[in-house]
């Protein structure tokens, strides 16, 4: 189901409950881009700790715009053995709602932009038709000013800030002014005395209306009600109509209802989120990390800026059930796949040791590590034609009645709401192939199974050589990198320029860090010495073991 | 006309010609945004001076896109008194055009683009089809990869830089290559000693091509042919094939043109800004200083720090005939129209007197100066409407055979070329009505008159109160502002705080520079020091006068 400005208010029902009745959701999101600095190579640099791709992801990726999510909701129908589908996506934009609300700015990335134009996106829905949004933190600024007017306007305006003659009483009339409102004065006076209803002012300044406001309060605390109107051409002007008690009572309240509306208007797509976030339900994705940092970012609040602060905001945000059953899987789905569909590699072994049941956690990890070649390429397209075949089964979804359904033969991939829909395939047929394992085995593995536990808050760290997750819920692993050497030189080298550099040493991963050094990880560890002995003769480049490394590295942010 | 990547080679013959056989062009461009930073009202003050609007606009505004630009031509045909127009609206866009080409990171201003978005603007059109563009830094950096690529192809290859291990002779192939590029040779010797034409070889990296290349080269100086084809899915693969020494001269010279082919599809849009930057014709735009810069910054060179210097850089580009005929018209049109309208104002008298023939420079100031308030709201298409009725005349304008007309009735606003044609229009009004007080009077006035020489090289400084234009041929006006305050507050101030700490002088008019400071003109002079004397006890706020305030910036820029 499309979901637009135009619709949004509409759907919200069916939204809500698809989410309440739901057993795991799936979501993805398309951005206006990834990087404003570094490459994306870069900026996913092989030997990243989680809190440098973080850091970096943070710092260069968050001024792009999530414009468009995806959300599939799956509900297992017991009697009929089947998943019952849901897929909702959704066109989002930064409308401003008032002439005070905030102007965001976003970057668009040209290849980005590009890519996204190639596969029929469609702009003019986002940019005509999204969904606004405020994030936390704007939301309760908005209230905060919608409380602020409502004082103002009943006569109780506390101005928090020291105005120059600002006094209590009556209200203070700049000269250039008392002509103006001493006639509006006479026509609420001909307004009381006539048989008319209401009396409309000539639009004027925001000020002016300011001390309309102030000196009507004042002089009629009851039987008129004062209200500011907009016309098409946006020009303000008052309104003042006759009332006794009761209907000025009831005018407020519809204004305030109307502002309550308006206000919700405005909070938009972020309350999708906050149902999602409430109903702890259990949420996957595919390469996630970068789809978490833009939700928390446009629909909760600014990234932290240590790793370890945006755990605790993503445990808060999407892990607070105390249960524990909601939280975020482990990102790259196809990671379990690869590990199941290649039945005799090394590490099988410990996998399906582990699957028997005892060390749930080594199993997580020894799943990701024993896969590490394969992932590179594997697109959700080709993960998805693979998770129908063997060893795998093709899952039971439907799509449920009055949704529109998704056609997996006549892809559409790259929209979001596509994309979150074959993620929850693949996290099916996944979840279901690891049912296979127990005896007696099973073809239905639920979203809240033991099994699937040590898969809960895991992020896929995209293209990180030794670490293949990041734990939002608790430390992340530490491997070795006794192997991995630090390298400075000049600009001109290639990558050629390194391998030849080391034709020497047999096989070498280079991880470009930025045109002048890259880290070489060596296949043999003895090797590493020799390296690091032979460039201290070298004029054009250097060479550092990751140790020297990382304290030359601490020593810069100490200081 | 509508032009876009799709069309843009067919159309690039009639559009040279259409530039060339014109008297005046008009120009409009539409941006994805205004200000990154202040708000637009902060970013035009009005007090800014022509260097400090420059180095704001530069700061602000240079990162959006300019993603649609219009342009008009316009030729009097004499024998009928008419002018004939052709009108082309552009949709540019970045497009990456390789794997190594710059990907342009470009800001969106949400409040931009919901406007252009309510305008029904097509981003769709921009995104998937817009014509890209490359700056003359660019332009030349690709002009020489492809010359390194050519040589390195050729056998010359002298890389500037200095690699390990790099030798000339016999190329150093790395141990683990030596085994595949002796298969490449293996495959060579038996393609010359087959019937084959020609022979692929797998797609492998760039780094083992280049092996390829220079071993072919050195080991088969003559007979065959190496080129790199990609495949559709991207993969690059190297395909040899058999030749002689005409047609291998035939195929490299086939290969050169469609190089060149391929650059002049990369510059794109910029072959039509500097086909308008040849032809030395007089350009007309409305509101042209954001435009002027833009067209610069996307289509030359980033934008040089100070003023001086991009005054030069725009005469450069777009100033460079001799004869002085081709030129940037004063932007604002309708500052003539307002001029020209008004006919009992007083200034009105100087004017006529300078329209009579002595000082032109003068009469240029004064037409600018009389009508100073009457600028602020006036629009692009109310002007086209006051410019039809008296004392102005609905110039003659038809469209060009073959072209699309636009109807003024069914606006099509904030549409480039529609714009550019609008302010086509109101030029020609203005022009003509500038015939009518010469004795005799005259109906057309040619847009190489010396009536209208006075505004060549002159950009409208939109929303300045006392500077009109920004001078691009020689120094700026600098205009007193003996009665302007500069104040600074706290930042809960708001408009009515200022009106009321001066309610005692009358008539003030508030320059909002941040949010807690402001210039203040007082209408009279001598209230200056009263206020400044007033203000020695104050705690909240301070006021200095606007020499003490450009005192105290001269003297941080100089620290
Ligand atoms: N000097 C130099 N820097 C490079 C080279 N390749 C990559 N880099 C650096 O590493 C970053 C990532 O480059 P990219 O080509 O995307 O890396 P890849 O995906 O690993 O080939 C670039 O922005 C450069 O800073 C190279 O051949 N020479
Ligand atoms: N503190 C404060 N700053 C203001 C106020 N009005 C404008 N500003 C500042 O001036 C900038 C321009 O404001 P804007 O409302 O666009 O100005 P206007 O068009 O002159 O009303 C804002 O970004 C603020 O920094 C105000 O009432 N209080």
């Amino acid at each position: 189901m499309e979901v637009t400005r135009q619709n949004f208010k509409d759907s919200l029902c069916p939204i809500y409950s698809a989410i309440e009745e739901a057993d795991f959701l799936a979501i993805d999101g398309e951005f206006s881009g990834i990087s404003d600095g570094p490459s994306v190579s870069a900026l996913t640099n092989g030997m990243d700790t989680p809190g440098e791709r973080y850091v970096k992801l943070r710092k260069h990726s968050m001024d792009f715009l999530l414009f468009q999510f995806g959300l599939c909701t799956f509900r297992y129908d017991q009697s009929q053995s089947k998943y019952l589908m849901k897929a909702f996506n959704f066109y989002i934009f930064p409308k401003p709602f008032s002439r005070n609300s905030p102007d965001i700015k976003f970057i668009c990335q040209s290849s980005s932009i590009d890519f996204l134009a190639s596969q029929g996106f469609d702009f003019n829905k986002v940019f005509r038709s999204g969904i606004p949004y405020l994030n936390q933190e704007e939301e309760s600024q908005l209230r905060e000013q919608y409380e602020e007017r409502r004082s103002q306007v009943n006569g109780a305006g506390t101005p928090s800030y020291i105005s120059p003659n600002s006094c209590k009483g009556p209200v203070n009339v700049p000269d250039e002014h008392k002509d103006f409102i001493g006639r509006v004065v006479e026509k609420v006076d001909a307004l009381l005395n006539s048989s008319e209803k209401s009396v409309e002012l000539e639009p004027c300044s925001g000020f002016q209306r300011k001390l309309i406001y102030q000196t009507l309060n004042w002089k009629y605390p009851k039987g008129i009600h004062v209200e500011t109107v907009e016309t098409e051409k946006k020009e303000r002007f008052i309104q003042i109509s006759k009332v006794d008690e009761e209907e000025r009572r009831r005018m407020e309240q519809q204004k305030y209802e109307r502002e309550q509306e308006e206000m919700n208007d405005a909070v938009g797509f972020s309350r999708v989120i906050h149902a999602v976030s409430k109903s702890g339900k259990l949420v996957v994705g595919h390469n996630m990390l970068l789809d978490v940092m833009h939700t928390i970012h446009q629909f909760y609040c600014s990234l932290p800026e240590e790793l370890d602060d945006f755990k605790e905001v993503t445990m808060c945000a999407f892990g607070h059930e105390a249960d524990g059953i909601h939280s975020a899987f482990q990102g790259k789905s196809h990671r379990l796949k690869s590990v199941f569909s290649m039945e005799n590699r090394p590490g099988d072994h410990d996998l399906l040791e582990a699957l028997e049941g005892v060390n749930m956690d080594s199993y997580c990890v020894c799943a990701h590590a024993c896969v590490q070649e394969l992932i590179t390429n594997t697109s959700l397209a080709e993960l998805e034609k693979q998770l129908k075949e063997k060893p795998f089964k093709a899952p039971r979804v439907e799509c449920s009645e009055g949704f529109q359904s998704y056609d997996t033969a006549s892809e559409r991939l790259h929209e979001a709401g596509y994309d979150a829909y074959i993620t929850g395939l693949c996290f099916i047929s996944m979840a279901n192939y690891l049912g296979s394992f127990l005896t007696p085995p099973r073809s239905h593995i639920s979203a809240r199974s033991k099994l699937l536990e040590p898969f809960y808050n895991k992020l896929f760290l995209m293209r990180v050589i030794d670490i293949p997750y990041l734990n939002i819920s608790g430390p992340d692993l530490q491997p070795k990198r006794d192997h991995v050497l630090y390298v400075t030189f000049p600009k001109e080298w290639k990558t050629s320029d390194l391998y030849q550099l080391f034709s020497a040493f047999g096989n070498i991963q280079v991880s470009w860090i930025d045109d002048t050094s890259a880290f070489v990880s060596l296949s043999q560890l003895e090797q590493v010495q020799i390296a690091v002995n032979t460039s201290q003769y070298a004029e054009s480049y250097r060479i550092q073991t990751y140790a020297e490394y990382l304290q030359a590295k601490q020593k810069n942010t100490n200081i």
